[in-house]
């Protein structure tokens, strides 16, 4: 493996030996990264609390599983078939494959086969974590996600499917969305399941084909679907992916299946009628729905945003769903003999913080300190009573901590949208008081230091 | 690239087609990395929730990297040097190495570098990720960490290098640590510059060498670390080490310096003033500290916890650092000709976690719902009104999720520790009551329905 050259400048020599190679490294992010500043972070925090206290209402568990797994462990159900890894990263270590998590699911499986028999079933639990998916890059594609998962381990019971519904749609809620900002799509596995059958399609390959062409129909409209259904499709930059296969019959066939909205299927209704239950009217039967995973073997669900959600420069974008999730009845036994049918459903939660971000103001404790000016270092120690003062009370502050003059560090209070400056200088120490500068108004104001505390709180 | 076997039952064929190929995969975890428990993670969150409140208190601007950097920004400064990649996780994407962090510094240098204009300076930015390490896999190395670094940009100003060191402490305190606890070792890179160019070292190689063997005093001892200094040292494993080659005494002047506790650097000293300023008193001039990283060029930090940590086998064992940091002047300069000098320290959490779970009860919140029975699925609507009371007074709850009888039901309440199950049979149901029974002491109650909140919450 051939590493770049870091151009690190070792501290422990002088300046020439340092120099002796230097070659300037990309500033940049790989494509499909991002850095995340401090609103979204903030919102996202909100968004986090907001899942954690739901969870515990519903008394699910709080797991953590690590980002590598063994290759094999976590298996080939992504839907990304062209990618190198199939869209996962993965590494050799010591003769060995290892993955990163490309969804909390698959490692979830494992973990539920490892521990088997002292994990008290049904296992209620979620996790929060990043996954990877190694998809082709291109703008607004990312390969790194923040996901949250709730899932029910051991349980046939469609009380689960239809509860995992239920608390996706408190969340929602719960992070400021109306029932009109979003609706839970249905639909089944076995649904697709019948509807081959009819069909005869031939082969699992044909199936799984089949399937992720279906996937497609949100992102790509039934034109091009038809496309992957029958011989294949060329996309914008010239890729070609070989298609289902399908006749035009079989296609038409599919076509009108896939728009009926009534729900036939039993499971779908035995769904509905718990909804009914939890007084649940945010769903929709979709028979569109696929969810690309190849791991679902039942109900699976799908949560689509109705407002427009935006790109960075205004305009309106196909935004897809913020989560989704199924019944995977097969995926632990794919270990042993274990007989473990589970369910669970996640949210993508940068998508959802990123349309949140558009639908929402929230009131953001953003860190705006109060900015405490150095005037001479000879009474550091001054302000150092000041800040100290400051913090016993929980107030944001700082001492300028740069090495500016006055001029500069009014600059950096302005610019970091500090509430207040604090001015300390010989006079004001004479006087045992303080000179405060609103930064809003740009008023100023003389404060006894015992008074301090008290007024800042009033201009924060 | 070849990946392993999954052995997914494609959902949407028939069971011989899915038998076509199944090999086990493996259920358990590569080397290096764990599953991670409630009781971890809830005071994990207990701690990040300090970390937070602290950083907002001192000014600290919140930031998020991403996991994976091209490898040449993130450079090569890790003491790993014998490991593939130099101990960091890469793989290729499209001609160009990718890094999965090993830091949250580099990624910063990285940030502002690209950020440069308009990041306004000093830059105060915290921030909570993963970061891997590519560590040969043994008992206790893990390859996994959630690090918290807090870092000034933009600032040669020691104030900066002191109060990282004291807004660590603070966060060890809220933590519930007391000052007994916990030690801040500080030393320099220029401390150990000026003992290299009395003893004449002649590269940087040999200089980067040195430096890593002196770290390692904590783990090996002295006597270990000498044959590191000299020519070389072979590990338990049989695995040989070059040293740095100094002579006998080269490595008995600097074990003579390593040894003495006081201070005479400038840029120490100073910081020891600000110290003072803060009534900071929790540190000791340390010059065996070395910090591995190679970036560092002046004040370095260790933070040391002074209690007992014992392995899962009840055994006392060398716990090192929970954290550290120092100045690293030159990192952003590498990505060209930028003056930007900056200092840093991080923590640890899963190790602090790990010993604070040792030292304190923690007061904790994990999920344990009360349990609604299902006596009958012609009541399950029942079931649901009493739940849906619960959950609307934001009590943990949930209808038995699973198929099983009675007396799963309560083997289940009991192993999840549910403070109480509900019982609604028909007899119940027709006059309006509910049976409680706290599982605590397995005492009964019948209660009245418009009373059921109230008395849920006295038993929980």
């Amino acid at each position: 493996m051939e590493l770049g050259v870091g151009g690190s400048n070792p501290p422990c020599c002088t300046k020439k030996m340092a120099k002796e190679k230097i070659i300037k490294p990309s500033k940049e992010l790989p494509l499909g990264f991002v850095d995340r500043k401090e609103k979204e972070l903030l919102i996202r925090d909100f968004v986090i609390s907001n899942i954690k206290e739901v969870m515990i209402k519903y008394g699910f568990q709080y797991l953590e599983t690590p980002s590598f797994e063994y290759t094999d462990s976590i298996g080939k159900f992504l839907p990304d078939k062209d990618r190198p890894g199939e869209g996962v990263f993965s590494f050799k270590d010591e003769n060995k494959w290892l993955s990163l998590r490309y969804d909390l699911t698959a490692p979830l499986a494992r973990y539920v086969a490892k521990n088997y028999l002292e994990i008290t079933k049904p296992f209620k639990r979620y996790q929060l974590g990043t996954v990877w998916r190694n998809e082709k890059p291109g703008p607004g594609r990312y390969r790194e996600f923040l996901q949250f998962d709730a899932d029910y381990v051991g349980t046939k019971n469609l009380q689960a499917d239809a509860e995992l519904c239920v608390l996706i749609s408190e969340i929602l809620e719960k992070c400021g969305l109306t029932k009109n900002d979003y609706t839970v799509k249905i639909s089944s596995r076995k649904f697709t399941e019948e509807l081959f059958e009819k069909l005869k399609i031939q082969s699992s390959e044909q199936a799984s084909t089949t399937l992720r062409a279906l996937d497609k129909i949100d992102r790509l409209g039934w034109a091009e679907v038809k496309k992957l259904l029958g011989k294949g499709r060329k996309d914008q930059s010239g890729d070609f992916t070989k298609g289902a296969n399908l006749n035009e019959k079989q296609i038409d066939f599919l076509g009108e299946k896939i728009k009926d909205n009534t729900p036939t299927n039993k499971d779908i209704l035995e769904i509905i009628k718990i909804f009914e239950a939890y007084n649940f009217t945010n769903y929709r039967f979709d028979p569109s729905v696929i969810r690309g995973l190849e791991y679902y073997t039942g109900p699976i669900f799908e949560v689509n945003l109705n407002f427009e959600v935006k790109n960075s420069k205004g305009q309106a974008i196909q935004f897809g769903s913020i989560g989704g999730g199924g019944r995977y009845d097969n995926l632990v036994s794919n270990f042993g003999n274990l007989d473990c049918p589970a369910t669970g459903i996640s949210i993508g939660i940068d998508r959802l913080v990123y349309a949140l971000m558009q639908k929402k103001d929230f009131d953001l404790k953003p860190s705006r300190p109060v900015v405490i000016c150095i005037f001479d270092q000879k009474n550091i120690k001054n302000y150092f009573d000041i800040l100290n003062k400051l913090r016993l009370s929980n107030i944001s502050s700082e001492i300028y901590p740069g090495e500016g003059k006055l001029k500069k560090q009014m600059e950096y209070a302005n610019k970091i949208k500090s509430p207040c400056v604090v001015f300390y200088g010989d006079d004001e120490i004479k006087k045992g008081e303080v000179k405060l500068r609103n930064l809003k108004t740009g008023e100023e104001l003389s404060v006894k230091i015992e008074n301090l505390v008290d007024e800042v709180k009033k201009l924060i």
